[in-house]
């Protein structure tokens, strides 16, 4: 039997509780599908991990985790951890340090769910953002200088290579040869005289190979206002580092909210293992409270699915989620419901389980 | 009598256009109060310029510019002109050069304004975003290393002085603590970890002088989902270039759209002309046909008038672009009607002769 070995990193806040739910969702479909199974093994690293140890995983972390399959993530980051420690230290070391240069975002609203636009209608808003997940504007170069004296000076350089350009983009060519969709590129050249100017470039040379595609390319700013007035102007989209954070959080909002967010972070080679997290953060404001809503980390347990080959299941579990939230009866009370994190995780399985 | 001298480059595509009706309105806000007056000069700068003479504005372009009180700019880019030389060698040029460090961008929801968010009431969505306009990520430094090689890369820095970092949150609280407004930092130091942990220092060092203030720092991720969600999280907001130019088109798309959306780029100090501009682009597909609406160019007029004193006329000529869009009966069809550019500026002199 085919045993995918998967990593958990609970991680902080509401993290450990969503991702519960998430666990028991996949060993419910393991154990329905019957010809495949899970095996998961628990990293306790984190915030609390820091806090004792200095450092958000032990140093050969990496080395531990390339044992396994793929890598499922709650959330990173708690108060008294700057962000910029706790985040870089684990999330972007994990998806640097293991060349997950892709970051696949789903921004699909579901039947019931909540949608903050008028006049929204379902197939409105259904798109898959490619986001560059390994260098760009998060490659962390930088330097700052005369600190603390009038002429200090702050330098942060995003550096967007041939390579990392280039498989990012075709990347999104393949998939949206293959889905027959249209492709846009989001950039800004515009503005950022260099690498932008550049992205544009890329994707107009990249494009050459790909004459059946049909593509559109977007500036950031328009982009983002067209997510809101004209979602449905996007199907596959392809953007930068940064540029894919903020568009994809932007995605989350009107396509049913944060709660809703999954994002595979892949290393399509498989030399690597691949992340799969919900996006949203800790939110230690409601953490330890059982309230969380876990369906974000559920989507990215169906991408989990997906990525192992079990679209089927894939595709189901998005399914479950969606008759979940028509139903109404079983959700968060970020989605106007009243049940516990564990509620929405059991209900998850019920209607799983009555699908046989 | 206080003349007000205005260099207006209406610029391309709907620019001239728009820029008329604002124009206009100037002229009849001057006439009606009797003491003051506008005295504009036009300037061709712009994409045709560029087409015939090889560049977006003589070499004494910004010479000629500071013998006038501001600059009442129409749009800027054309079909044919990359836009990383139309924009940054007139636009960007224009704000780096005078050093308009300051762009106000009110996000206002206008009674009778189209808002594509459900439930949202006009007191729901009243900020102004302060953007940092003279540096940041459009600084315009970076190298593109190894052209057309495999080892190509390609840099772009953002560079954040201490001195322009200062004097943009400095401005924010002032600007808070004078309207006793909350004021919003918005950065992304988990990501940016040169450039946005000096900008969250900043912003918090400099709110040591302003104990009064109420402050919430957001990242810019987060922050985009709220601009959506939750717009009245927001009263004043700060934040850098780049994310101030991706927040304030959703700031458009939320209130009204880029046909509302009006912006000053401030030299405070007026050792400079300050520059007011719609933000909208110059529209090329509309171009021409009598049809842009003129709404954020008069609005971009009331900001005019604001900066020269007038606040009770440019308060004045937001009421009446207000009124405008409640009788709905002179509007051009991005906003569901049938008036042309030209029309809607008559409507708005219309009403604000007759509040006389
Ligand atoms: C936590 C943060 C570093 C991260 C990012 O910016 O990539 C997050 O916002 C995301 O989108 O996964
Ligand atoms: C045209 C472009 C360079 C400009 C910018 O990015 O600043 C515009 O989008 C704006 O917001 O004024």
């Amino acid at each position: 039997m085919n045993v995918h070995k998967i990593a958990v990193i609970a991680g902080d806040g509401i993290g450990p509780e969503v991702i519960n739910e998430g666990v028991k969702v996949l060993k419910e479909v393991a154990a329905i599908a019957g010809d495949f199974s899970f095996q998961f093994t628990y990293f306790p690293w984190g915030c609390e991990y820091y806090l004792e140890h200095g450092k958000m995983l032990p140093d050969d972390g990496l080395e531990q985790l390339m044992k396994f399959d793929a890598v499922y993530l709650g959330a990173v980051g708690y108060p008294g951890v700057p962000d910029h420690i706790s985040l870089r230290e684990l999330l972007l070391k994990i998806r640097k340090g293991f060349d997950q240069y892709v970051n696949v975002r789903p921004v699909k609203l579901l039947q019931g769910a909540p949608c903050p636009l008028k006049d929204v209608t379902r197939d409105r808003i259904d798109m898959v953002v490619i986001r560059e997940n390994s260098e760009g504007e998060y490659s962390g170069a930088g330097d700052w200088l005369f600190k603390g004296k009038p002429e200090e000076v702050v330098l942060q350089t995003g550096v967007f290579s041939r390579k990392g350009t280039e498989r990012i983009i075709r990347y999104a060519y393949e998939l949206a040869r293959k889905t027959g969709r249209t492709l846009t590129s989001i950039s800004k050249a515009n503005a950022l005289n260099y690498s932008m100017v550049f992205w544009d470039q890329v994707f107009e040379e990249i494009g050459q190979e790909y004459p059946e595609v049909e593509t559109n390319s977007y500036l950031v700013d328009a982009a983002s206002m067209y997510f809101v007035k004209q979602p449905e102007r996007f199907q596959i989209v392809v953007t930068s580092n940064l540029f894919g954070d903020i568009i994809t959080d932007l995605g989350a909002a009107i396509a049913g909210g944060m709660g809703l967010a999954a994002g595979a972070n892949l290393n399509p080679e498989r030399i690597y293992p691949s992340m799969f997290e919900p996006i949203h953060g800790s939110a230690p404001d409601i953490a330890h409270q059982g309230i969380a809503n876990p369906l974000a980390a559920i989507w990215s347990a169906s991408q989990i699915l997906d990525f192992f080959g079990h679209e089927v299941w894939g595709a189901k579990v998005l399914d479950v989620i969606e008759q979940a939230m028509v139903d109404k009866q079983v959700l968060t009370p970020d989605m106007g419901g009243a049940a516990s994190t564990e509620e929405v995780g059991d209900e998850v399985v019920k209607i799983l389980s009555a699908l046989q």
